[in-house]
C-alpha cells in the first residue's frame, strides 16, 4: 500500500480484463497502476483516514501531542531468497528503513514477522537473520518485535518477511509527495535496474548471466547528510517495484505538476542496459533498492548532489530532469534524438516476486 | 516472537528429532517450546536487545525522551480465511491490538501488509478489509500503512497478513511479565478453547460440527477499565497459540514464581469439553483469540474481576488461581479430585494454523 490513495485510477488507459478485477493476478502486486486500483478500491475506500490517504511511502503519526513518528510497513516476497549482492533479509530490512527514511524521519525501530514453510533449512533461515542484523546494525535500527508462523510444505515459498519501521520526525520536516514545485531539480542517486536485474539473473529463468549486484542498501545515512545541508528537499522517494517511471508519475500526481527527464542523464549501467534490451524491458520501470529520488530547490540541487555523490551509496548521484507546470500529474521524456515521449506509470506486473 | 528470549529453554524435556533441529517444522509455529527454542536460538541471539530480551507481548519503545510507545507485531495464516465468529481479517486486528493493549498501552495504529495468492477472489479479499475495518473501529486504531504483494498460485493459502500495532503507553503504567507475585490472583476474562475448536470446526476435516464461535474480540477497552480501578494489575496476556498453559508458564519463568491453578475453576464451554475429550486435546493448550489473563494483587483482585464481568467480553471471567513461590518457574494444577499435576509448557505443534 505505498503511495495510495492520493494517485487517481482515471490514467488506467491499458484495458484490464475483467477476470482481473475479481481475482487476485500477479499485477495486483506490480507497484504500478494495477495495484494502486486494488489499493483504491478494496482498502483505503474501506480504512478512510487522513495519514492512509496522504499517499506517501509511510504515514506520520503522533500521540496527542508527543513526537511525530513516521511508520511504514512492507511484506517480501523476493524469489530466489538469495541473488548477488543480497537477500530476503537485507531486502526486508532496507526496504522498510528507506520508505522511513525517505519521509524524511529518523528510522530507529523494526519489526519483522516471518512466515515459515515447513521443511525451510534452519540455516538458511539463520543466514537471513544474520543478514537483517547486518544491515539493522548498518542502518542503526534496533529490531524490537517478532512473530514466527509456519505454514504446510508448499504453502510459502521458503518463507516471507513483513517489516514495520518506526522512525522520529523533526518538527521542521514537511517532506511530502505533494510537495514537488515548477522549478525544482530532479536528483537520483545512481544508476537504475541493478537490483531487478541482479535477481533475474540469479533466477538462471532467462539464459542470462550477468555479474552485476543487487543496489539493496539503507539510504538513512545519506538522507541525513542531506537533509542537514538542505531545507528545502521537497520530496523524497525509493523507486522500488515499478521503478522510477512509477515513482516519478506519483509524485507528478500528488503534486499536480509535470516531470520533465533529460533521457542522456539517466545513470544506466551497461549490463542493465544490454540485459534490458534483451529482455524487451525498460530500466526506467525496473526495481531499485539502493536508489533515492529526490526533487530539490533548484538554488539548492547542486550542494545536495554534491553531498549524495560524497556518499558511498551515492557516488553515481545525477541531475535528471526538472519539475515543471506542464503536463499535470504526467512524465515526459526529452529522448536523446531530441524528441519527447511520455512516460506512463507501470501497468500489470513485468517483473514478479522482485521484492 | 512472542515472549522471547525471557523464557529459558532448559526446560525442553521432550525429546526432538535431530532434523527438527536443522529443517522448519509445524511445531515450530506452535507457539510453545519448540517455538520458542527456535526463537531463542535464531533471531534473539543475533538481533539482541533489552526490548527483545524483555520477552512480553510487544516491546516498549521510546524515541528520546518522548512518550514510550508499545509495539507488537503477528503474522496471521490461518486455515480457513473464515470460520464461526471469525475471519483472518478479524484476528489480525484483534491479534494485535491485544498484545499492544496486555503490555497496559492503549493502541491507536496498526499497519497491515498483505500477501495475496494469484487467484484469490478480489470478493475474498474484500470481506477481510471489511471485516478489519469494523474491528478496528471497535477497537478504535487507525490503520495507517500498509503493503500488497502477490505470490503465485499454490505459494500461499489465500492470503496471509501480517499486522503491527503502536499504542501509548502512561508513564505510570509497569506491567510487565516479571510482575508477578506471590500472593497474586490469576484471572481468566472467560471460557478457554473456544477460538481453536471453532477454527478446528470450520475445516470439517474431523467430522466435527459445533455451534462454537471463536471469541476473537479487541481487549483494550476491557483492559482500560480493569487499569481503571487497579493500579496493581502485575502481568496480563491473552493466551492464543499454546493457550493459558504456555501464558502461564512464561509469567512464571519470567517472575521466577510458581502458578497454582484450581481444575475446578477454569472456565471451559462444555462444547470445548467435549470436543477436547473426542480429539484427545488439552483446552489448557488450545488458541484463544478474546481472552485475556491478568495476575493481581490479591487485595484488589474481586474489583479488578468485578470490572471484568461488566464487560462484555468478560462475562465469565473467573478467579482460576494464585502466585506462589513454588515450584519456581513451574505450573501447578491441584485436580478436581484433590491431586496436584504439573502444566507443562506446549511442546510441538498441537493444532497448525490456528491464528
Amino acid at each position: 500500500m505505498r503511495n495510495p490513495t492520493k494517485v487517481s485510477i482515471e490514467g488506467l488507459n491499458c484495458p484490464v480484463p475483467l477476470t482481473h478485477r475479481e481475482r487476485i493476478v500477479t499485477g495486483h502486486g506490480s507497484g504500478g497502476k494495477m495495484m494502486q486500483e486494488l489499493i483504491a478500491k478494496t482498502f483505503t475506500s474501506q480504512w478512510q483516514n487522513p495519514m492512509l490517504n496522504a499517499g506517501n511511502d509511510g504515514s506520520v503519526i503522533s500521540a496527542r501531542g508527543y513526537a511525530r513518528l513516521v511508520v511504514s510497513t512492507d511484506a517480501h516476497v523476493v524469489s530466489p531468497l538469495f541473488f548477488p549482492g543480497g537477500d530476503i533479509g537485507a531486502l526486508a530490512v532496507c526496504g522498510t528503513v528507506n520508505d522511513v527514511a525517505v519521509m524524511g524521519a529518523k528510522p530507529l525501530y523494526l519489526t519483522a514477522s516471518f512466515i515459515l514453510e515447513e521443511g525451510l533449512e534452519i540455516s538458511t533461515l539463520e543466514r537471513v537473520v544474520e543478514s537483517m542484523r547486518a544491515k539493522a546494525e548498518e542502518a542503526g535500527v534496533q529490531i524490537v518485535a517478532g512473530d514466527t508462523k509456519v505454514v504446510e510444505k508448499g504453502l510459502a515459498d521458503g518463507l516471507y518477511i513483513s517489516t514495520t519501521g518506526i522512525g522520529l520526525l523533526a518538527d521542521r520536516c514537511h517532506i511530502n509527495g505533494w510537495e514537488a514545485k515548477p522549478g525544482d531539480a530532479v536528483l537520483i542517486s545512481g544508476t537504475l535496474g541493478d537490483h531487478g536485474i541482479a535477481v533475474l539473473s540469479a533466477r538462471g529463468a532467462l539464459g542470462l548471466e550477468t555479474e552485476l549486484a543487487s543496489d539493496v542498501a539503507p539510504l538513512n545515512e545519506m538522507i541525513a547528510d542531506m537533509m542537514a545541508v538542505s531545507k528545502n528537499i521537497h520530496v523524497m522517494r525509493d523507486p522500488t517495484r515499478g521503478g522510477l517511471a512509477t515513482s516519478l508519475n506519483e509524485i507528478a500526481k500528488q503534486s499536480k505538476v509535470g516531470i520533465v527527464l533529460e533521457e542522456g542523464s539517466i545513470p544506466i549501467k551497461p549490463a542493465v542496459e544490454s540485459a534490458s534490451e534483451l529482455l524487451g524491458f525498460d530500466p526506467l520501470y525496473i526495481a531499485n533498492e539502493g536508489k533515492l529520488v529526490a526533487i530539490v530547490a533548484e538554488d539548492e540541487a547542486e550542494e545536495v548532489l554534491q553531498v549524495m555523490r560524497s556518499h558511498k551509496y551515492g557516488k553515481e548521484a545525477a541531475r535528471i530532469g526538472r519539475v515543471a507546470t506542464e503536463p499535470q500529474g504526467r512524465v515526459l521524456m526529452k529522448t536523446l534524438i531530441g524528441s519527447h515521449r511520455m512516460v506512463d506509470m507501470l501497468m500489470g506486473e513485468m517483473l514478479p516476486r522482485i521484492c
